[in-house]
């Protein structure tokens, strides 16, 4: 259930309330005029992904810097970004069940609609919603180009897919959807090079079968923060869909060490705040924030306000500091900001968004609290 | 925020939409009255963990079973419980920070409110807040008994702390909190009795230096549902708060594994019900789980109704299972149950527990829909 916030506009950052998601305003807006003018120049659209920010108001200002629309994940994100004022949103999932399918269709009487698809039966189900909703959906066939999840064989059989969609009458062909998520997270820039080029290779080859059927593909979609450059580099994919870019995290931040800090275009703009509720000894200090504030999933939170000092043996409510390398020891009741190791399952945990102006300053101001409009929004 | 629910009560268990957390109604009466009979016959008294489950209503249904009240491990989760008809709650952790400290003390105007502390510095806090709100707090002492998270030392500075406790005008020194958490999840239950062995032997050393002071402790608590049956059959506990045996996960259930299947007394009463959305090779089938629907801090879930499925390399939205050790293969849109790996941080990702009776009987129906109403209670 929702939260009282855990700040209000207007107080000193001092005294918020822990644990807190906070947003560096100013690093975010850094980070998304940043990817909207790299976009801009390699000439390919920008679609971010909602399912890092799961915020409205931060989707209406990737639109206001130029962004076609935003992707979601699930229909209940599509919903939410809908209803809160975006007008063009892409489903980069197979979406599976009546009752998901109907909302997914009636969805498209409010604003322009586009899922992915991997599988005959999908196309025809999707096509029985739209029909039955009375709605013409955009839909793309999501391709497995190398992170052996979801999406047809490249080819032959997506093209046979394409074909059915764009000869069933509710629904219109609209491109390819070719994202390499594992390829995100590979640690060197050599290893991402490789695995985009292959997809890269994967879409033409498709293209090229579909082109011989008449068809052509007014998207063809795909890449993450970790790899958007090499696909905007690339002239094959005309849509780029990072998400994670707006926050940047501390897995992503590992790729840019392996890289020789290469990798540098964003900035840290999301970090959860603790407080140190018991200092037991000296070579520990226990914070308030542990796995139902934190997703640990991709690494441990970096502490960069104390430098020496390891997060780790997380449990549900408290995260340990390992302070043996330590020169400053934090005392009981301390704030520490902490960049999380996966800032979207982060963003899901939490309720609210303590936005600060000037964060790593004296004196800082909370200076916005956004609801996680979409924090939830599973299903 | 909060969600639609993905059920409603008198729905056939199949149209229920995913994922969602589902709970086998009948499996977790049977576990809350195994657990009650168990501490009545060892004698000593139950209270419950509410961080597992965050419902009042379960809450409730454990106090009517014999419960003396619930522990909780946030001062937002105990409001929840306290509003929710909860009349005594135990904080078993440290609370640090004047807004937190303050909500506190306010509470106990409402119920009878205790709380742990591990530092002189904290027990002054504790003072301040309960003199300005005109309260009285039941105060124990948190010792580390092995686990090395919170907690003073025992004995001599444990006893220390309790002086002062004993000697501020509104607090009461209600006992000890000795509680070995990372002993919950040792494999074997030769390692688990060897720790809480141990521990025994702490919380006595404590309890005789105590004594020599003339304070005696009305509660000496801890014990979780890895543990409970050695601290119960101690002599030394008098108080158990196990919190995970009325759902049980899968990382529990390896335990029993290791033990040759001894510690068998609960059943699985907590799932993620999941829908097949994509299959897109004979090997795998993916599913719409993902870390933003299970917990995978303490490994993956397990698949009971499909063997040979291993769910693996799970992200956001998605899980993959590994098809390759089964001869049954799901088909697009099937529904399958899962069992967290860890059931607390699972429970705090959603917004609905949906109920059903006669959960593994063909035609069975969702009989209740309840808020998890401390779901985001991390402050």
């Amino acid at each position: 259930m929702t939260m009282p916030a855990p700040a209000r506009p207007g107080m000193p950052f001092d005294d918020v309330d822990t644990p807190a998601l906070i947003v560096d305003l100013d690093a975010l807006e850094r980070n998304l005029e940043r990817m909207a003018d790299l976009a801009g120049r390699h000439g390919v659209r920008l679609r971010p992904h909602a399912k890092t920010h799961k915020s409205p108001v931060i989707a209406l200002r990737q639109m206001a810097l130029g962004a076609v629309g935003v992707c979601c994940q699930k229909v209940s994100e599509a919903e939410t970004m809908v209803r809160g004022g975006v007008g063009d949103v892409l489903l980069t999932n197979e979406i599976a069940g009546a009752r998901k399918l109907e909302r997914l269709a009636w969805l498209a009487h409010e604003a322009r609609v586009g899922v992915c698809t991997d599988s005959l039966a999908n196309v025809r189900d999707l096509e029985r919603a739209a029909a039955r909703a009375g709605v013409r959906l955009d839909v793309l066939v999501e391709i497995d180009c190398g992170g052996r999840r979801c999406g047809a064989a490249p080819g032959r059989p997506a093209t046979e897919i394409a074909c059915a969609i764009a000869g069933s009458p509710h629904l219109s062909f609209a491109g390819l959807h070719a994202y390499h998520g594992s390829a995100q997270h590979f640690r060197t820039g050599e290893e991402r090079r490789d695995a985009i080029a292959l997809a890269g290779g994967l879409v033409q080859e498709t293209l090229a079968v579909l082109g011989r059927e008449g068809l052509s593909c007014r998207i063809v979609g795909g890449a993450g923060t970790g790899t958007f450059e090499l696909e905007a580099a690339s002239g094959i994919w005309n849509e780029l869909q990072p998400g994670s870019y707006v926050f940047m995290d501390a897995d992503y931040a590992r790729n840019q060490k392996a890289d020789g800090g290469r990798f540098d275009s964003f900035e840290h703009a999301l970090f959860v705040l603790a407080t140190v509720m018991s200092t037991p000894s000296p070579e520990r200090a226990i914070l308030d924030a542990g796995h139902k504030a934190l997703s640990n999933d991709s690494g441990f939170p970096e502490v960069p306000g104390l430098p020496g000092a390891k997060y780790h043996r997380p449990s549900d409510e408290h995260g340990i500091l390992d302070l043996t390398g330590c020169e400053h020891r934090p005392g009981l009741g301390d704030k520490l900001l902490l960049i999380p190791g996966h800032c979207d399952p982060t963003v899901n945990l939490h309720d609210w968004y303590v936005g600060v102006r000037g964060l790593h300053t004296p004196g800082a101001h909370v200076a916005s609290v956004w609801r996680v409009a979409a924090r939830g929004a599973i299903f």
